[in-house]
């Protein structure tokens, strides 16, 4: 099958998260990577096309450039799937340019500084008929998956409890240095956003409750922590949710819990039975049942759904990891581009980007207001 | 050394807990019983003291006659501490008369049914200046009181976040069983108070996060879940916190987490490093440092606080479970009563029954009034 | 019910084994301590005896004089049951003269220090209907009888593959240590027997491998290591193991595995399914299924086995530990003792000491023949 | 940096093992598949080439073809380095033709299926100077990178004590299956070799042992089993082992341990403390120390050892799994391949795969003499 012709912007030479795509792709084995503005630095946006050994004459100095020279292209040579990995601030306006163009695009969270902005992205995508990939990773984990699907069989009941936590330690050696460390640009309003916290890690505990659960947030209450009267930006706290039915749910996290890596974790409750899922041990999905022992179910098995199954390539056993659950989000990906069908699930979208932002302007705005209950809505 | 006279008000035949108080007392090895209240049918009160082999003429039928009994005994005879293990709204009422008659008095949890009477009866044990241990188990279990200590001693540095959780399940097939089954005595406020899930057990979390850290929660703000309109007492919240500090604490806690059983856990992050416990495998205590390994802490060594080295018997490796904790506070208790000297934390006493009668009412409160912030006071 | 009365030779004042027994028999609830030999010394003795409010005149000074004393006692009133914690070199003696006279035994391992020894008690138990219980404390763990029953029951269909392993540190820094230190009883071979770490825990993986597959060893073929030229005793060895079936089976154990404590494994393997089950963390049993999720079994619930469910007292998710283990075999010791009938499984007992010191000697003298099969008969 | 010019001989469409070597090599982002004898079945060779968008000159029926043609290019266009993913019986054969005629080879385990031929293709890797890489995928996980690295600089002491566990599960059904199941290819010798768990999978934990340990295996004595009469090769089985030093060491490796999955365990222990690894966990690292507590090493921290830093991309608690550990191995073979320098410990060369299969004929040849020692020698 002839792969899908890929293009980045942002992400070059030294950039981790761009590397993290590329592999992400190469997983998926649907993308050739033909071309971009690999770097704000043209020169060094050369030197990784070299390696990379991509034609030069598709390396781009700007996203302008990169837009009109594309559509020069004849369009079965043409960059289909454009994949943003620039610094936060940049996402809507290159999103918004990219789509208008009538490429497809896989874009790193967070979608966009506002939801009003995300909410703009969203009617472009529509009216575009665009595939607009946001990258909720963790939600390629097989184990996820498997869980998502069982939840919608009804296999633990109604519902009862919903919690996440997200806890990670490393802000707490910025925060404590040096005062020039404050600079760091996650914690620059201008750069990262209203949120540091809940915008960057928060949103994906937030993502993966609304994303198993099938369930929608309609209120948030929110205690967030600055830890320092000069640091703008939250790095800390809890978040109390409300849905249509009767069950509690909170969201935790942290960028000060000293010694935690990438700690998120949720747990879901109904009357029949549980889950309980760890992403630092992800191909491990514990499920509780009323009066019966607990059950460890693993990838690679035939008792899976369908979904967790090919959502896994390797026999019981052999740990893969969140690369190949981002390449889950790259095959979903290829899927729709290529069937012009998106199945839902397969990876987030603009509509995930739309509720996370509307989640984090919620969370902070109560937390604000002196942790009152704030509504999201649609 | 001559064993402390130890008498029971409950906890006669067929009693769990009244079983767990003696083996606990046996494992302290320091005391000796000698009579009671055992049940509210003195024919198997009788029976039961038949098979401890207890005089018989020092089983009584009720408390008067106890108090009544015991104090026509010559002193060095007479029973000199008594445990208290009758249902939740009799507490109070036993616990003064034995206090105002000069009795040592053990008492389980929750220590009365308002704070009210727990500030009264506080006032009551300093003015007769006798013992009045609470049982918290968990502040009995080696691991918890090396984290005490270590916190304590500044090992993670200034506290930026504290959460615990106590999830169960075992309310769940009786809040969806036959109508009849609401009527279980946990479910009734006469019986039991304001509260199931945190007059039950989100209040051994509030004690637990006071007890390691050393902190005092000033505020909480609660959203509690009764599952069922008909049902008048909560069996599922989310608890925030807010301590003098600026760090966030939330206490999640459950009793239709299908599936859980005694889920107890808590967490500590400070500048310097962090805790995690859990009740469930009560033998480990993680240790987290910046940017170094984290470290696993277990029983049974010389690297331990004198404290957790002499609240476990045993060498490395030989588990030691929730009696033997339990055992730890009677032995604290023991130490108490014999040298008219209390250490701070060996166990809990009135002045934790009137801090959880006080989370608990805020907590009710806070939820009620729409999850506001409450007070705690004192 | 009237308490066994009891007695003790050994284990005295500061003796932790001592206390264990103590301990666990106050757990069974079924012992009352009368009198005894507690100590070599006869006035520490009677100094434990008075801590421990024992009438002096049942302080007796050595065992004859113990059973002289005892046998001028009114039956009704004589001890009935003694605890042998005495060094490994005198359990043979004592328990002979015990069992001669009529009393029930309860003594630690290593029964004897030769099959020999063994074989001659076993002959005086069966002669004089006594009860002998041999300390194996982890056949008291519940999840390992609940083990026990499912294999019996064919759950796991034909067995195919069996390990234990017994791995412990303890005597790292002794060998290492100065000169001295080898003079640690443990290896000397006079005191301690013709092994040390095959003697002291490779047994117990033995015996548990025994207990929990009802199958026999018939041979064994060891490899041993003393570490030092001048170190009598092995400190560390794996033995294999054959069985009347096809499968294999091996015994992995050392007292040098720095940094282990007390680290006691079994895994079973058959036809249809596996169990694993770890002693540091006893209250968990993962049973494997053929295509399908393992399964963690835990005790306090109703679909266990009735073995399981009496061997385990509190509610799910509180822990019992080791002491409960060794309670369970005083409370089955309790039952023969009252009934006069012993129910397979209850406690390890004579039969028990002779197959272990049969494996000892197998295992030592495969060893020293170059590595070869060594028949275990009977 | 330009790509490796890479083919394949086997593993082409539907095979899973190419595919995992596909996705290696993209993750070691330094190859480009360019040609190969991708299947038996020309026709599908050629599906799959176009599917991998590969020029179809370069698809080539056989292995003399592939020689024949590749030769003919420009030395500049040749494929340099070709992976071996063929049947057992054939590594040798085309290994051997690859190698005379010049091109580096990443060959799948076992290398042969006699010692002679493994010691043969020796001789030719070191008169060609080729690359020659065998993969033992597990030596790439950054964890036992770690552990090879700490061993070496003696951080544990004098090692005491060694093994290692294979467990799977997989045969279970087959064996028990219809009498037709057991002619898999992997119960036949012809295709297989002589041994079927020890030549899979136990060659693993011997490779792993001698990988981390750098002490040399020197004698073997095995009891393997082959369940049923009928079946030709061992399906199970535990192998001892002899080192220059006073230590014991034990391999354990079953096929049949039903309900395991993938379980490779391997622990060392020295005279200061020890290692314990789980392949199913393979980002934690436990660390025993003498008297202290025991310590969990994940990747991704500055803490490390260089090599082990080098051997994972992500931040910590991003989950890295056996495809990355596998890219690790491809990563090492570019910088030989480039920079014609190989740092050992980069992966596994024909040296290993000579040890493995004397590994392999020493425990079947042990077994069948009876269970004696068998050296092993070179």
């Amino acid at each position: 099958m002839k792969k899908i012709r890929w293009g980045m912007i942002g992400g070059g030479k030294g950039a981790f998260i761009g590397g993290a795509h590329r592999i992400a792709a190469k997983i998926a084995n649907s993308y050739e990577l033909l071309g971009g503005v690999f770097d704000v630095d043209y020169e060094r946006a050369k030197e990784f096309a070299e390696e990379e050994e991509i034609d030069p004459r598709r390396v781009y100095p700007d996203i302008d450039k990169f837009i009109e020279g594309e559509l020069g292209m004849p369009t079965n040579e043409r960059i289909q799937a454009v994949t943003i990995v620039t610094p936060n601030f940049l996402h809507y306006e290159h999103a918004k340019k990219l789509l208008l163009n009538g490429f497809h695009v896989i874009c790193e969270k967070p979608v966009t500084l506002t939801s009003a902005e995300a909410i703009e992205l969203q009617k472009i995508v529509i009216e575009q008929n665009r595939v607009f990939v946001l990258t909720h990773t963790y939600t390629g984990y097989p184990m996820i998956r498997e869980m998502r699907r069982r939840i919608e069989a009804g296999t633990i009941g109604e519902l009862q409890r919903v919690e996440a936590q997200y806890l990670q330690g490393w802000i707490n050696p910025i925060i404590h240095g040096e005062e020039g460390k404050l600079a760091v640009w996650r914690l620059d309003p201008k750069v990262a956003g209203i949120s540091s916290c809940m915008g960057d890690i928060g949103v994906h505990a937030f993502n993966l409750i609304e994303y198993t659960t099938g369930l929608t947030v309609k209120q948030v209450l929110a205690v967030l922590n600055r830890l320092k009267p000069d640091n703008p930006l939250d790095l800390d706290g809890n978040v109390l949710l409300k849905f249509d039915k009767s069950l509690t749910g909170v969201i935790r996290s942290s960028q000060i819990a000293t010694g935690e890596e990438n700690n998120l974790q949720i747990s879901v409750y109904g009357s029949k039975g549980g889950f309980h899922w760890e992403q630092e041990n992800p191909n491990e999905l514990k499920m509780f049942h009323e009066g019966a022992p607990f059950e460890v179910i693993k990838p690679g098995y035939g008792y899976l759904t369908p979904f967790a199954q090919e959502s896994f390539v390797l026999p019981p056993g052999h740990p893969e990891g969140i690369y190949e659950a981002f390449g889950n989000l790259y095959k979903g990906a290829a899927k729709a581009i290529r069937y012009e069908q998106t199945v839902p699930g397969q990876f987030p979208g603009i509509e995930d980007g739309v509720r996370g932002m509307k989640f984090i302007e919620a969370a902070v705005a109560s937390d604000q207001a002196g942790n009152v209950w704030m509504k999201i809505t649609g």
